[in-house]
């Protein structure tokens, strides 16, 4: 008898009390059984309290940062230990290179998403979202939108294709929010997936609660899920809209979000003829997505697309390169390039598809579904070819395996149409050279794709191809693909959060965000750059003297620097010009000047000015004007791994009748202790 | 008899064939019947269709810029008549400050959005979602996330208490969007909408099919729509949630957008007692909500949260502000400040809600919901208070007019679940001036609102209320509250978008964006500076001759600018540094030079730099370095109303080994013409 898979809840390790009522996993190249999966008397609705309590309290005491370090060491965690997984990922019917895409795939995912939540989320719990908006003249009330963690439980329902990549995909965004998941995977491979929990928990890395597994059934998720609550669907669009009927997601406010198979299209330039780039890379990148992962991929090509007169020479070139590239069989074996399906099943239901192709006007050129015996997932890559561009079936009906089906067009209208035929697709590519037909294809299609892929000479080998997902580009689509985001860097992550906007006194803004808003309290002591992070506070201030801008300032800047713009240079010619009174200083010499009134010199906690943002020139400066600056402590984000972190200042130069000369941010480097900056 | 509301549909008016089937609609004051409202026998389908093709053949003509300044002339067409609407308004009993707010709070909305999409969008069709993502070592193979305007229609479903505003609030996001619009006011009021669409149809501002009008019902309409429409409806949870079960929504991928009327609360914090600016604010700011509109708003105010030590407080102060300046009457009449609700039979439906809520657990403390005549909508200000905080009605139940109710909180944390109570909200406000209770209210509630309003003393005079939703600021809410998003800036309008994730090489990006990208072709002929917006693609570029920075060049900076900063003037102090090999170049020494490297300096047509934007000091610089910058037009922007625009100049600084020393954007204004510059 073969062991019953465990889950994990409430922070324990839990196993069915009868084992009897389990469904049997089998290897999907020898047949052998596995292992046996049953959630039978789990209490889920108390792992969903418990993440919702335990888990959303772990996660909210962290900040992103300290987040995304718990991410970078958890990807380290599995990486140390990945052969474990490999060596379960090829009883799936995995290659080499399929459990690559699944295991060293999904181990990507989490070193990204811990790179992108440092560098493009603050340091903090709170996510600001554009800029301040003014809501009244006087500057005393403001507006601001914040991102918030939703307050429920992550339960992610996944697809049997890739049992690690799958759960860490959206474990991760869901992680950097701040929510607790709980995964559950798909029957076939969950012995993979447990493997995958099992060292992440190991690692000893996850705060209490905030990651919960499941293997067997949560058929009774929706009847526990609440307003705050995000159910991640990935699978077949029909049990995508089954889902989505519940009262919880209908009327409970309970987020649904779905990543769904989509009838994908790769599309031919007419460019593209045999003997271009262009068109190898479209053959190469057609049978790598029929055969990787035995194409059972959510974002494989179903559909290519083809100028009328290049099917022949495309059905052609497919069939030669899958002769002399592709060798189906047990991963195991030496010289192997193609495994099985996931299961038994799953290759007679491709079968069954592959018959609906048919019968709705596909012929079969190329491959017909040889399986080597009746108790293994095997089978061949099949292309149909479709004489009717238009048969409904081609466009919505998938086959999940190593299938695809040719169709031609006569226009590049005609394309762009056919395209838009599969209701909403995770992916199209086109392989072309000629950026006028790519440029009106993709305006054409992109609202109906989440990503749309261009292969030409310049990036045919460069390409990541048209069935990865990137962890930094959104992986979703329209329509049939289920609308939603799982990837796309912090886009991802923010659908695990709540937008508000916030009005209010600068005061109370700044006490909300943790940034400091122009009209907040400011303090005048210290000067602030001689403060180490440990002491220097937003609103921590320093207002210079005031410096006189003459004539000779701007023209020996002119000619030290070279820049003899005539504004600077000729009065009659700046008086000319619609913006100036006359000769006027030049942008630089005002930037230059103001560091020079706002700085400390001797050595300190600042460690670097590393860049500006924002700057804009509002009041122009003539000669005999004085300007000032205001140096205000905006935002402080100490790293996690450093001993120093970004500090932003907000910076403001006025003149002599106190306007506005120019705004901007200064980005300066400070050190989190005086010791540290003694280095000096 | 009455006139026979018109549609507008395939641009034509139209009317039923037969009157006598349709709704009859009454003064809400006199009770006097104003109109006839019936769509028996329109074609609804080929409505949609229309705008389908037509309207968005008209729109897609159009950049983002383009139909801003459409919006804004709009805006002033309705201004011009705006007599006509408020004359209409009187009769659905709002009050003349009432009617501001729907007639000339819906004109503002054109305007805020004219003015965002001017500046917040690009003068193109695309609009560029974050930053270029590097896919590939040798920058061959980069992402970029797009968003392009969903092929569809827009139709609106509205609530009947705002029939301009709520209409244009739509309206204004989805046009800008480049989507055409089909408005169905509520039957109540439609005679004041059916007026709003006519002047904005005779003002021969809108392109053909851009926008249509049913007055009656759109029963029919999600039979009709498909992938790429979008259902915007406003009104109650229960009608939201009947209609977005339509297997359209469901499986067909119309986006449902919903804002539904919500159970607001506002909470008085523990600091604000009788005697406290913010005291006699959240008095003021809760008979605002109870009396305008007479309390027909989605965002009023239905729960006032209070300190259980101030209860009788509050009762007691909203009773006498109540009695000194609430008159209910006649809007016609000098000295009304609250009119009638809008119709009888909402009236009747306010009373059985009420009944519901004293069934619930309230008691009435003020008013008894007095009605001058059966025949009238008039109904006095409702307060009732619950002695029991956690029971149900009171979170769950709505009265949508003059009615809220008043309960107790022990503690900061049992404020903040009371308001979560609400079930997802558009809006709740905080009355307190200590920073420490709104932020951790606000953090620990913000997730359950779409906005979140904080009046303290400093903003209790500026603000714009609880009850105003700002074209500005997110206008929508989760769970109860629709989970919509209909205003919010350029947030609402990228509802109306699909974003895609765009991969290729640097030149097909550029091709498809209208930016150039990194690594895609240039042209150095001409000086780029020489040339006007006429002749300026993008591409064009100009790469300095080398200038050796020296030790001298930095000593006199510093001296010149009194930047005397470490780093540039102490070889020891330098080297020690974590970032410094030794005395290195000011970062604004670099920036100055790289002007005077670039620059053209006679007059021409570029105008003036008026700004900058991530700016990155990559590589420091040291005396005897020689740098030397590329300047390439990365984007251009003509505006539609100057006879200049903006360029954003793509500027990287190399050293003498080719490693990047600093990379920014440099803003120019630029003129159109050859003439403009000639200015000179």
């Amino acid at each position: 008898m073969t062991r019953t898979l465990q889950s994990y809840v409430q922070d324990a390790w839990w196993s069915p009390a009868d084992d009897t009522s389990g469904t049997e996993v089998r290897d999907a190249v020898s047949g052998e059984a596995v292992a046996t999966v049953s959630s039978a008397g789990l209490d889920l609705a108390a792992a969903m309290d418990h993440a919702r309590t335990v888990g959303q309290r772990g996660l909210g005491a962290l900040t992103f940062h300290q987040r995304a370090v718990i991410l970078k060491q958890l990807a380290l965690a599995l990486t140390e230990r990945k052969q474990e997984l490999y060596a379960l990922s090829t009883r799936t019917g995995a290659t080499k290179a399929d459990s690559w895409v699944d295991i060293d795939g999904g181990i990507g995912v989490l070193f990204t998403y811990s790179g992108k939540g440092r560098r493009e989320l603050p340091n903090a719990k709170v996510q600001l979202d554009g800029p301040v908006e003014p809501l009244s003249k006087d500057g005393t009330f403001l507006g601001r939108h914040i991102r918030t963690t939703l307050p429920g439980v992550v339960v992610q329902i996944n697809a049997f294709n890739f049992p690690v990549w799958g759960a860490l995909e959206k474990f991760a965004p869901a992680f950097l929010a701040g929510m607790p998941t709980i995964i559950k995977p798909a029957t076939p491979g969950a012995y993979l997936a447990e493997q995958m929990v099992r060292i992440m928990l190991e690692s000893g890395l996850l705060p209490e609660g905030s990651l919960q597994f499941v293997a067997g059934s949560v058929r009774d998720v929706f009847d526990h899920a609440r307003l705050g609550d995000v159910v991640a669907f990935t699978g077949s669009a029909s049990t995508a809209d089954a889902l989505r009927r519940h009262d919880a997601v209908q009327t409970g406010g309970v987020i649904f979000g779905a990543e769904t198979d989509s009838i994908n299209a790769s599309v031919l330039g007419p460019d593209a003829v045999p003997g271009t780039p262009e068109f190898d890379a479209y053959v190469r990148q057609l049978v790598t997505e029929m055969t990787t992962k035995a194409g059972q991929k959510c974002t494989a090509i179903r559909r290519a697309i083809v100028p009328a007169e290049q099917a022949d020479a495309l059905v052609e070139a497919v069939r030669d390169r899958i002769a002399t590239k592709v060798v189906v069989g047990d991963p195991r074996e030496e010289g192997v390039t193609m495994g099985s399906l996931a299961s038994v099943e799953q290759r007679d239901e491709v079968l069954r598809q592959v018959a609906k192709l048919v019968e709705g006007g596909g012929r079969i050129v190329l491959g017909e579904g040889q399986t080597p015996g009746e108790d293994t997932a095997f089978l061949s890559p099949i292309l149909l070819r479709f004489d009717d561009p238009e048969a409904a079936r081609v466009h919505d009906t998938e086959a999940f395996g190593p299938v695809s089906s040719v169709i031609t067009y006569a226009s590049p209208e005609q394309a762009a149409a056919l395209v838009v035929r599969g209701g909403g697709s995770l992916v199209t590519s086109v392989a072309s050279a000629d950026p006028a037909f790519v440029a009106g294809l993709t305006r054409s299609v992109a609202s109906a794709n989440g990503r749309m892929l261009v292969l030409d000479r310049t990036d045919a080998r460069s390409s990541t191809g048209h069935g990865s997902p990137l962890p930094n580009l959104v992986h979703g689509g329209p329509g049939r693909a289920g609308g939603g985001e799982e990837l796309g860097g912090v886009r991802s992550v923010f659908h695990y959060m709540q937008r508000t906007a916030i009005q209010g006194s600068p005061e109370m803004l700044t006490a909300i965000t943790g940034v400091w808003h122009a009209g907040a309290s400011t303090r005048d002591d210290t000067h602030p750059f001689r403060k180490s992070l440990q002491d220097l506070r937003i609103g921590d201030r320093v207002v210079s003297e005031e410096r006189e801008i003459t004539l000779d300032d701007i023209s020996h800047f002119a000619e030290f620097t070279g820049d003899t713009f005539y504004a600077h240079t000729d009065e009659e010619a700046a008086a000319a010009n619609p913006f100036f009174p006359g000769r006027v200083a030049h942008g630089y010499l005002l930037l230059s000047f103001a560091a020079g009134l706002f700085v400390s010199p001797e050595p300190g906690p600042v460690l670097a000015n590393y860049g500006l943002e924002n700057l804009r020139f509002i009041t122009p400066v003539s000669p005999g004007d004085r300007v000032r600056v205001a140096l205000t402590a905006k935002q402080i984000i100490p790293r996690e791994t450093d001993e120093y972190g970004e500090v932003h200042w907000d910076a403001v130069l006025t003149n002599q009748n106190d306007e506005i000369v120019a705004t901007y941010d200064v980005l300066t480097l400070v050190s989190k202790t005086p010791e540290l900056a003694a280095a000096e």
